[in-house]
């Protein structure tokens, strides 16, 4: 299954592997998510990858509702994920559209989506989103658990899903790199091209 | 001096510390700049971090005048940069406006400035600027010397200078968080003020 993803999405498999073989690091799952603000003016923080939506491309994110950047990404969706592993020496540049899946979703698959992401974290940290602030690395958190650890997604619990349109790659070990660049099918299926790029 | 830039600039001190306690990694001088491309989308990429302005406290960071971020910087100047370092579980977001200095620069301090970093480099890393394309961490490169050491900065060197507005900082380990802002006194001059947030 996962050379069948690696396939339809060819630098799906390049991440995976990164994600691998930095594996060891804490750090390997954070990346940087930029925005942009209602000023026009752009926005970057670090955010935890939390996987990939089933076995397609896109890529899971949680946050509070209340947070800055869902005002900015209700005003302008695209987003660009930079993400630089330090054992590997790779970077991925990734431009997408950001779907917010909040309560409020009227889509039922998304609300599913939604429910298995707040179950997939620990009681522990799902404790965060019942907090005023928002701790980065919400594992850290000192606090005592008392949460009904079978009640579903708080109001705060939000999912961001990052679709992807442009992955750039690099590889500083090797001196390689890659941009794949994503089509549409008339039947709506994306599929992606790639081209090698002169480093 | 160091105290005396500490306390005029009060998060650069931090900087400095955060710099310090993860000198032993190669990556704690990369950081992520988001900017906003022409058509008002965000781009995010991995820099490296070249060291303050003087006693200053403007960031300085190298590129090629042919790449992307330069067009998107004439556009729009504005710029994020969002900085972690992985030992001391540190984020700096660092927003602020981008200064293009190239060698069509008017102002003579920028163009000795463009000059001081450009012999600042390794004659082996300043070899990049004479071939197309741009390798993020440049000291990799195999090529074999073959420039006059003495000669002055290339067309394509260009120094960025990133001069910082407000700056986010965020304590994972001891959960602190402090929000700095610039303000200009009536003679030009800046000064910072600080505040806890409720992390």
């Amino acid at each position: 299954m996962m050379a069948k993803t690696g396939t339809a999405v060819p630098w799906k498999q390049l991440l995976l592997d990164a994600l691998d073989s930095n594996a060891h690091l804490k750090h390997s799952s954070f990346f940087q998510l930029a925005t942009v603000g209602y000023n026009g003016r752009p926005s970057n923080r670090t955010l935890i990858f939390r996987g990939f939506q089933g076995d397609t491309d896109k890529i899971q994110i949680h946050t509070d509702s209340t947070s800055r950047k869902i005002d900015e990404l209700k005003h302008c969706p695209f987003a660009e994920i930079c993400w630089y592993f330090t054992e590997s020496w790779e970077q991925f540049r990734i431009k997408g559209r950001i779907d917010i899946v909040d309560g409020s979703n009227p889509d039922p698959v998304n609300l599913q989506e939604r429910e298995k992401s707040w179950f997939a974290r620990s009681p522990r940290s799902r404790l965060l989103y019942l907090d005023p602030g928002h701790p980065l690395v919400d594992e850290e958190s000192p606090k005592e658990v008392s949460i009904d650890p079978s009640a579903g997604p708080v109001d705060a619990f939000c999912l961001l899903v990052h679709d992807p349109e442009q992955v750039d790659y690099l590889n500083l070990k090797s001196n390689q790199r890659l941009t794949f660049t994503s089509r549409h099918k008339v039947n709506g299926d994306k599929w992606w091209t790639s081209e090698k790029i002169n480093p």
